[in-house]
Order: C-alpha cells, then structure tokens, then sequence
C-alpha cells in the first residue's frame, strides 16, 4: 500500500517533531513554517529526542499554506488561540478529500477544523509529550510521547480504517500512537492533567515537581483532577477511576518540565485557557454541572492572560 | 473619670497609629518596639494620617514586654503569626487584672490571649484601615480607619461598660471607633473584604484596582464574597446580604493599595494565611461546610508562603 503523504499545519514543538519522524520514514510531509521557514528550508529539521536523534536535511517546507498539495492526512498542531486561521490554511491541503488530524489540547478543538471538512473527516487526539523547541527548526523530545486520538464525529467504518492505518503508519515511523474507541475519555483524560498542571504552574509560577513537593498544591492538584473527573462523568464521559492516582503519579515521576501553557505565560504569548479551561466549564455547564476549582483557576488565568496582553 | 493607661504590643502601622492618637490625648500609652525602639525612644513617633498629621516627641517606648507596668487596656496590634509570642508578652501590662484588646484581621485570633487572661477580659475588634509603615517610627495612614470591636467571651455587663468606656476614649482621641454587639458578625464581615482580596492580590500579583478593573477577577471575587457569606450564615452568625455589594463598592472606591498580605508576601515575611484563611475554613468544616474556592485560595497561599520561607 502506498505510503499516505502528511501536511503538517504548524510545525513546533510537537508537530516538528511527529511530521519529522514520518518524513524519516519515508513520507512526504509538508511543513507550514512561519519564523522558521528560512532555516529549516536550508538546513533541514533538527530532532533530539529520547527516541533517537536525528537530521532531516532536506524538508519539504512552505512558509505558505497556499503552495502545500492536497494530500491525506493534514495535522492540526498550532496553539488553539491560532485555530481562528485554520479556515484559511486547511483548504490547501484537504481539498482533494483528505482527513484532518487535530493534535491540540483542550475540548472540542475540532471545531474550527469541522467548519473547514465536516465533522466526518476529522480525528481528534491528545499528546502525553514533554518536547520543546530549543532553536530555529531544532526540537528537544525529553520525555513520554504517547498520541492517543479517536474519530470526532459518529464513529463510521471508513474513518476507523482510515485511523487505523494513520495509527500504523505512525507506529511504523517509531511514534508511539495509540487508535481508541472514544475520543471523549481521551480528551477529558488529558484534562485531569492540562487543567490542574497547566494551570497553576502559571498561576503559582511553579514546576511540576515544586507543586508535588508541596503538601497543599499536591491536595489542590488531586482536588482539580477528581473535580474534572466528576465533570467528564457528568457529561457522560466514563474515565476509569484508576485515572485520578495514575495522573498524580505520572506527574511526581516526570522529569523538571515547563508546562506549555508556563512558557506561553513567560514569554508573553496568549495562553491556551479557552481550549483547556472555558471550553470544559461551559460543556459541563450545558449538562448543569458545577466544577467551583476550575472555573476559579480559569478566572485566575483570563486575568494574568489580560495583564499581559495589557503589556 | 481618671483616663485609663494602655499599652500596645506591636507598634507597627495600626498599633503605632491608634496608639499615637490616645497619647496625643493625654493617656499613658506604653508601646513595644523591636526594630525601631532605638529611634522611637530618641526621637518619637511621626503620624501622617487623613485625619491630621502629627508629631509625638515623648514615647513611653519598651523595648522588652518585662518593662511595661500594669496597665487597664492592653492593645494586640501583632501580625497573628507572631501570636505564639504573647504567652510571654501579655503578662506584665495584663498582671492587675486589665483587659486585652485583640485588633488583629483573621477569625478566633484571641486565642492565645484567651489562654493568658481568660476569655472574660478579652475584647476583638477589626479596623478597616489603610496604613503603612514608611520609616522608623513614621506611620502614613492613607484611608478608611474605623476600629468595629466586641466582647470574644460571654456578653457581661462589666465587659459592656468596659467596652463603651474603650470606645469612647478611642472617640475622645479623634479615633472612628464602634463598639458593637456582635464580635462574630464584625470578623466574618471583615472576612468578606480579607479573604479575597488580601489572598488574590497575592496569587494574582495584583492591586485592588486592577482585580476590580478585570472582568473575571472582579467575578471571582464576588465569588469568594459570597462563599465567605455563606459560611458565615452555616455557622449562625448572619451578616446582612447587603454587606457583599457594600464589599465589592468599597473596594472599587478604595485608593490604590498593597493589602497587608500581599507587603508581607513581597517582603517576603510569613502571611496571615492561618489567621485569615484557615481559622474560617476549619471553623465551617466544624458545621460540616465547604468553601471551595476558599480552601483553593487557601492551598494557593499555603503553596506561595512556603516557597518564600525556603528561599
């Protein structure tokens, strides 16, 4: 079978990282570049990664959406406060039918890209991914790396085939991914960890491990997460128990790490808190569902979010 | 009627304050001093106050609590972290049966009074005062100021006239004082303003100007209003519902200013987190209710507190 060709719609952290390694495989991956997009068309991606490290010298790199082919898989993997964009950079790639893959945080971050290809050619997953970009097309991988996605819309033979063979390819290319059942549990799973971890690493201007070393952060964290849990079951959404100790300890266990939404927050950069936090609150809001922690942390964030919009 | 004597224990910028304003009137005050004994007892306290600027050259000024006679009122003007101190404090101005005044923010912060003169000759009270210490022995006070106080032990009649006595001394020294009947409303209203706005302009980094200027921040603090209220009324002290607007109105007109928590935090000094957050919280669990945002607040500061005193 011949090998399905990727577009990489904002290629950081994660999606330098993925489409790097699908290209190693022997994919043609197109890579939407903005600021990197002089470098990386010269010289190419470079991936430290506790998988293995490489180079990609010669990358197939566009500074516009414009010039990318269709093709048949196109990764979403912006910041979700760029996705008001994605209606102009997802009919390039996507015009000749191909799937669209949203590789972002938060809930219902598919939407923008549903408005683009209809909801039945849209998979949405979640990253377990500790990856920075340290440079100009130079990424540092430095712990776990787990892709957990599912079919957004009503689950259909076509699209799980089409999963999972996007699933192999990727398992092929050395990913670690995972195809699941239920998009849902995946994406509120995620949310035990990005809401509490995410969230008070900005507003208490901690690590990870600071917070878990600390008696009190430890109990609010373990508060957040059973109140996102009791949220997702409200919305019908059935994570496993075992979820609650498993996220705590993963996160005692993970190596000193900036969350994503700390650097945005220090670099001064809009911080995910719709796609993370709103969206949650107001989902579980439409069920009648209450969660009094994590509307508190949303509030936190909007405000240093507008202080430093305010700079 | 012979003026009664008094002494305050901690001369800072609410015990300097009051302190100065009833030796300009002529009674016999005895001030404790730690770092600025030295400058105070050559040179005296300075006053700015909205209420009149003024010098006081001759301060009865102690250096150790041993030194302080007997006196009839004995003022704890203290952060509450540093109550473990009165045990060895309160016993020389208190030794002839005087009262203690407790004006300290916070709820069931007489205790450790209580445990030196026995909660029959214990009196609370809050102020709503905006002052600072800018220098040695130099207090700028900058608005509000009223001191609400009542009896901590069963209501008596010698307490009653104690009280009414207290309070129009304060009055007669050009000090807006109220004697009120009910010390459990007076520190849960208190509360109302202290728990949100000492505890977010901490977490936030923010003065009250800019929490009351940003949407959420302004919503959240209405929040945590009335969850303070709430509790309030699970514990059969009623404040009236009216007092949260008054709350949030107040705060809108009050000129900008570092809460007492939040120059603690910066100076990085230990917070009245106990005293403030979690004497409430344990007192509502007693009647089997949750503040949740409280509590969150609560493990913000805990976190933060920590963090300071391991630097």
């Amino acid at each position: 079978m011949k090998k399905q060709t990727y577009a990489v719609i904002g290629s950081g952290a994660l999606g330098g990282l993925y489409g790097a390694m699908l290209a190693r495989a022997g994919h043609d991956v197109h890579f939407l570049l903005h600021r990197d997009y002089g470098h990386v068309s010269t010289q190419g991606l470079t991936i430290e990664s506790i998988w293995g490290d490489f180079h990609l010298p010669n990358v197939l790199a566009h500074p516009s959406a414009d010039t990318i082919p269709p093709v048949d898989v196109t990764i979403v993997a912006l910041k979700t406060t760029q996705n008001h964009l994605l209606v102009d950079l997802l009919p390039p790639p996507t015009r000749e039918g191909g799937v669209v893959f949203v590789l972002q945080n938060g809930l219902d971050v598919e939407q923008q890209s549903v408005e683009v290809v209809g909801k039945e050619r849209v998979f949405g997953g979640c990253c377990f991914l500790c990856s920075n970009k340290i440079g100009p097309g130079h990424i540092r991988h430095i712990d776990f790396g787990k892709i957990v996605f599912g079919q957004y819309g009503e689950i259909s033979d076509v699209m799980t085939d089409k999963g999972k063979r996007i699933c192999a390819e990727l398992n092929a290319a050395e990913v670690d991914a995972q195809f699941a059942d239920d998009l849902a549990v995946v994406r509120w799973r995620k949310l035990m960890w990005n809401i509490p971890f995410n969230g008070l690493s900005v507003v208490l201007n901690a690590s990870t491990k600071s917070l878990m070393d600390n008696v009190e952060a430890c109990q609010l964290s373990d508060a957040i997460i059973r109140e996102v849990h009791a949220a997702a079951a409200a919305c019908g959404v059935e994570v496993p128990d075992a979820a609650i100790e498993i996220t705590l300890e993963n996160t005692r266990k993970m190596k000193p790490y900036d969350s994503s939404m700390r650097l945005d927050y220090l670099n001064k950069r809009p911080m995910e808190v719709e796609a993370i936090l709103g969206n949650p609150l107001r989902v579980a809001q439409t069920f009648g569902h209450e969660m009094p922690r994590v509307e508190m942390l949303y509030q936190q964030l909007k405000y240093l979010d507008a202080c430093n919009a305010n700079l």
